[in-house]
Formats: structure tokens, sequence, C-alpha cells
């Protein structure tokens, strides 16, 4: 028979205090957001091919895995030239599932909808470290609230979080599409090439300032547009509000909503969030997905290359799904880099139930079997753990086993 | 855009309410089977096709979903003739992934290795009410135990998480697969035709006695042996111990062993469950599966076709695939039965956090959200779930949706 024991290739398995560690991760996540009201939902991992291949996967379309037709409309595809061998997929993000349940249940959801999922998504990607082909995602967004309230609790609610995990120190990044957009345009970059810039940008935290422009000068840009766009990022000092240089500089950006909306978010979730928390404007944040219209965020961790938690507003999307307009905006958890930093940095909690073992003589009676039970009953109504097992022969080895697994008691049952 | 609202076919989606109640009944069952010290592990979605094509899925192979290869390796397959288009597929039980899991880990596992499992499984099944083609399953099983422990913590513990969700008047069916082969066998069935009888007799409770004569003749066995069969199962009295049967009657079954096996189970678990669970002796208890081997068990509602919950021994599987002989035994509950149970019978338990909504005038300023932000952090940090919001011009309307999600208070907040 063929069997194969390892899982098939970037594909995790949990151990116990793996799965252990993940429900503490995800029920106190779950707890924070929950706090804040926001509601839960649950997608299917299959989606129907034609949700998956719109273009608001971006990269992430060509990760995709593919479900194999059956039985009749299988064989019709395969007499086919070219014939589409698979209609459903695996989900590859939770912003899809979400903007289909919202589409299909919108008239019995409340206004806003403040919305929270976590659970696995796939990605054919190479596998790393840290990096799986499948993968939880904890995601929050509000649907349907235009305001600032939502970039707020956003981020309040995520920032709080994370702190109650343990991490500290976090630096919380938030900028603006139209900021970005507004820059590179004063700069003199073509609108058309805005995108490409961006990407460019956004690497500027591996490659610097140098790295940057010698990239701009490869793709051909003009010098004094490279050397302006620079300029600006040089001038902006870093951590402050943006206003006091866009009201110095209008011709840069004009319009003082947008920076003036910035501002409030920053000062509004840097008093909410204490000052063990940095929140700065960052004028060189991208975040990668197009959707983007508005403010944009994430958080990172000093001395942590890479975010442990991203998001934005996109207003844009959803209304072409839904035929009307719908205000979102969303922050999501990089769950299983959340993980690897708490195993990192030693910020794994102990075993809060007590964990008692009954070690029963292998030749004990079934009467003596129900008296301890009935004896571990009463013990796990009051919130202690109680393993009952055959004593092995070997019982040193077993106490050490057990041990390993949070069991500080032993109690040995005779015959 | 060819954008699809609905979900994929018989693909669940859960609202609020529902994943919320979905979350409740996964942690009770959760904290009941920690506090047995069963020890949680997950595995991936997806498996090698080979693991799943073995023959211990049975039918549910046939309703597998199956992953289309990808790239260089897929156009190869497109050129041979008949050529595998799928190296993986979704997995349809817990049961393959925990035996390649074990196989895998083994020398890393405690011993008896107590495990949990709770996750989604996917079958092309034909959708029906309460029939999905993703749905969770929730598993326990204990490897490494050969004694009658296991039995006896499995349904204790079973009983206990169904009780803690408000199921009265359970009723446990315990039988053993060699009580069911000793009585075929002393009837005069065939030793090869034995699978399909139990095909037959696990039809009984939809059919009745007379109707399993029926079909017993219908395919043309001995009119002797079935009337000798069908004699044992009228002379065998319900609800009672095996024991007192099979001694007066030890030309059916002589392994004085298997029956007394069996009557401590049953006494040991009466014992520990209480008057209120009925536990019973049922010798017409097959469970469909072909890997058991010894005690088979299930769980029904007084009412209710069909049972909650089923598991048995299978002592035999896991040797095939590492070699060495390890005694296993396991309970499965139907977790989606469960949720459609406590639907009907109205056990849907109310919210345990105080729900408040503070409803924002639309013209609030920043510092006017930090202020109520602020007090609702307060409020959050003592178990209490705030949402906020801007108040809406139907405020009747928004108040009516909140409450049908638990909200009770409302404050207006002034700008």
């Amino acid at each position: 028979m063929a069997f194969i024991k390892t899982p098939v290739r970037g594909m995790p398995e949990q151990t116990p205090l793996e799965t252990e560690l993940r429900n503490y991760v995800l029920n106190q996540i779950r707890k924070v957001y929950h706090s804040y009201g926001f509601l839960q939902i649950e997608t299917p991992a299959i989606e129907h091919i034609e949700n998956l291949t719109g273009d608001q996967g971006g990269e992430n379309e060509k990760l995709m895995f593919r479900l194999l037709k059956r039985g009749e409309s299988l064989e019709r595809a395969l007499k086919e030239k070219d014939g589409e061998l698979s209609a459903e997929g695996l989900r590859f993000d939770l912003t899809v599932p979400l903007t289909r349940f919202y589409a299909n249940n919108m008239s019995d959801l409340p206004i806003p909808f403040k919305v929270m999922q976590m659970g696995p998504v796939w990605r054919a990607d190479r596998p790393q470290r840290g990096r799986f082909r499948q993968f939880m995602q904890c995601d929050i967004d509000i649907l349907g609230e235009p305001s600032k309230l939502a970039e707020i609790e956003l981020i309040s609610a995520t920032v709080e979080a994370l702190s109650s995990l343990g991490f500290e120190d976090l630096v919380v990044k938030v900028n603006d599409r139209r900021i970005l957009r507004a820059m590179a345009l004063y700069a003199g970059f073509p609108e058309d090439k805005l995108t490409d810039v961006y990407i460019l940008l956004d690497k500027m935290d591996k490659i610097g300032f140098t790295g940057l422009r010698d990239e701009l000068i490869a793709e051909d840009y003009s010098l004094e547009a490279i050397d302006k766009y620079l300029g600006l990022f040089r001038e902006l000092p870093e951590s402050t509000l943006s206003r006091a240089y866009f009201e110095n500089n209008p011709e840069i950006l004009s319009d003082i909503e947008v920076f003036e909306n910035l501002d409030q978010i920053l000062s509004a979730t840097r008093a909410l969030t204490g000052p063990e928390v940095n929140i700065i404007f960052d004028p060189t944040l991208v975040r990668g997905m197009s959707y983007y219209t508005g403010t944009i965020f994430e958080v990172s961790l000093p001395g942590m290359a890479g975010s442990v938690a991203g998001g934005g507003r996109y207003d844009e999307m959803i209304e072409k799904y839904v035929n009307q307009p719908v205000p979102a905006c969303g922050f999501s958890i990089g769950f299983e880099r959340i993980i690897v930093l708490l195993e990192e940095q030693g910020l794994i909690p102990g075993f809060t139930d007590p964990r008692t073992a009954y070690l029963l003589d292998k030749d004990i009676g079934v009467d003596r079997i129900v008296e301890f039970m009935q004896e571990a009953a009463k013990r796990r109504v009051n919130g202690e753990t109680i393993f009952m097992t055959v004593r092995r022969r070997n019982v040193r080895r077993q106490i050490e086993e057990l041990e390993e697994l949070g069991y500080t008691q032993f109690e040995e049952i005779s015959p």
C-alpha cells in the first residue's frame, strides 16, 4: 500500500502543544474583537472559480488550488479542446468570500457590518520557514462606515489584540493612498506609472534611499522627478502629524481633508493606545493590494522585518458586486507570523489549568476504575484536567512525557 | 463580471448568530474533552491521493474532492492517455489524517495518545437538510490503550460533552463486533456473507423485524438461518447485560471475555453517567465502517432517527501503516446534526456578556469619539461588549437590528 507518512508539501500539521498555543491565540484575538462588537462569520473553503478569477486577488490568483471537476462534467471537459477542468477553487484569502457573503446576505446584515473572520486559506506558494500552503488568516472589516471611526476602531482593536498576547513596542505605520498619489504626481511621475513607482517605493525599507534611487533610474524615470520625489521623503519629518508639512506645501496636496483625516486618526489612536505603542505617519507605506482607496496601515515590531498585521480602506471594491456604494475598511493579522514570533520571543503562556495524572495499576478492576473516574469527575468540575491511564512499566519515562504536556501531579492507583 | 453571489452548491456559510452558536458548541465539547486530558491536533485539509484511496475510507472515497495538478505536472498528465490529473484530495474524514499524523509523529507522542480533532471535512454527497459538502467533525480517539478503560472514558466523556449542551434522555447503544459475528455464524450465515448481512441488519431500526426478514429472504439466504437469526434478537432482552443470555447459550458465543468485557463497559458507564442516561446493550447495532474489531457504540436521542455520535474499537487498522500493533478506539460527534438539534430543541444559550451600543451623533468630533472609546475600553475590560457606531436616521430600525444581536442597552452620544 503506497501510504505516505509525511504531510503534503507545504501543508502544516500541528502537534498538541502547537494546537494549544494556536487555540489560545485565536481565542485571545476573538475575545478582544468580540468585545468591540465584531460579528464572526464563516464561509466555505471552496469558492466558484468565477469569483476567484476576477482581478481583486492580484498575484494570489496564480497560486490558487483548483478542484478537479467530477463525473460527467469532467468527461465533457476532457473531450473538448482546452476544456475547463475546474469549476471551483480553494479560497486564497478571506476578502473574496467576505465580498460574496456580503452580496448574498446584505439585506439581513446590520449597518455598519463589523465582521470578523478566522479561517484557513490556501496558496500554492513556495513553502519556506513560517510560510505554508495552508495558513490561517484573522481579518476584521467594517462595511458601511464611511467615517474615520472605522479606522480608529480597527487600529485600536488590533493593537489591543496584539498587546493582549504580550507583544510590546508595537509600531503602527499609517499613510493614505491619496497622499501617496499626490506625492508621486507632484514629483512628476506619469499617472499611468504610479503603481510601478509604488512597487519600488514599497521596497525602500529593504533597499534604502540609494537603492530606491538606483531602481527608479533603471526604470528610466526622469532624474528630476526621482530627486524631487526622494527630496519629499527626506523633508517630511518622521513620526509626526502630516498637517504641518502639507499646510506649508499646498502645491503637493491641496485637499486639506485628506491630511486632517489622517492626523485625526493618528491623534485618536495615540490617545487610545497610550505611549507604549508608537503610531507614526509613514509616507513610504504602500501596502500591496490595488483595491485600497484611502487610509492604509500596518503593524510591525522593532527589529523584525515585515509586518504582523496590515489593512486599509477600500471604498470602491464592494460596489462592483452589489451595485451600491459600500464604504469599507479592514485589518488582517498575519496569524502564522504571530505564532512564530510568540515562540521566538518566549511569550508562550503557561498552562492555566492544574493537570493531574492518575496512573492506574495494570491489574485494576472495573470497580476501582469507576471509583477514581468519579473522583476525577469531581475535580474536573473544579477546572482541573485529570488524565487517567494505565501505569507503564517504565513509569519514569511516562511521567516525563506527561510533564512535557503540563502535568505536575501524579497519583498511583493500586488495584 | 461573472460574479456569483450564492455559495458553491452544498457548501454552507454561517451567519454571525450561527457562528456564535458553533463556537459555543465547539468550545463546550473541547472543554469537556480537554478536562479528560485529550490533546488536540490539527492536520491539513489536503492529503495525498494515495492515502485517501486506500480502502479504509469505504464509500467516502467515491465522494472525494480532488485537486487539479498544476503547471508542468498537469501538462504531462494531460498528454498521457488516462493520465492522473490529481495528486491530492480534500480529506473526507479525520481518521485518515489521524493515521498519517500518528505514523509521522509516533515517536514524539505519549502512550496512550488521547487525541481530539475538530475540523472540516469535504464530501461530494447529495446536499440535503443538515447534510453539507463541507462539514465539521469532532473526533476523540485513544491510541495505544488495549483495555476497556478506553471505551469507558470515550463514552463517559462524550455523554458529558453532549449533556453539557443541554441534551437530555441520551440513549447509548453498545455492541461488540465479535457478538455480531458470533450470532450471524451461529444462525448459519456463510462467513463470506457476514458484511452483507450486517448491512441489512443495520436497517432494522427503519424496516423492523418483518422488513429485515423480507430483505434477507430476497437475498436468498436459507429460511432456517434467517428465522434462527431473528429468533436470537427476539430472545435477547433489550437494555440488560449480555452475560445472562450468553452464559446460558454458550453455543452462540463461547468466548466469555467478550461479553464480560461488554458488561463491564455497560456497568461502569452506567455508574458514571447516572440514571438520566440510558445505556443499553443493542445486539442489532452494526456501525458502518469495516475497520471496527470489538466494541461499537452510538448515541441517539429519543424520537430522533439516526445517531448523533458513534464510534468503536479498531485495533487492527493503524498497524497496517506503522508496522506495529496499536490498539485504538474512537468516538465521533456528528457536529452538524448537533447544531440542527440544538436549534430544534430550543437549546440555544442566551448571550452571557452584557451588550451595549453607543450610538454616536453623526457630527461627533474626534475628541468625543476618543472620550467614549476610553469609556468603552474600561467597560470591555469588565467583560462587556460595547458596540460603537454612528446613530442612523432610522434609529428604531438600527436598535431592532442590534437587539437581534443581543444588545440590550443603547446610549445616544451627543456631538
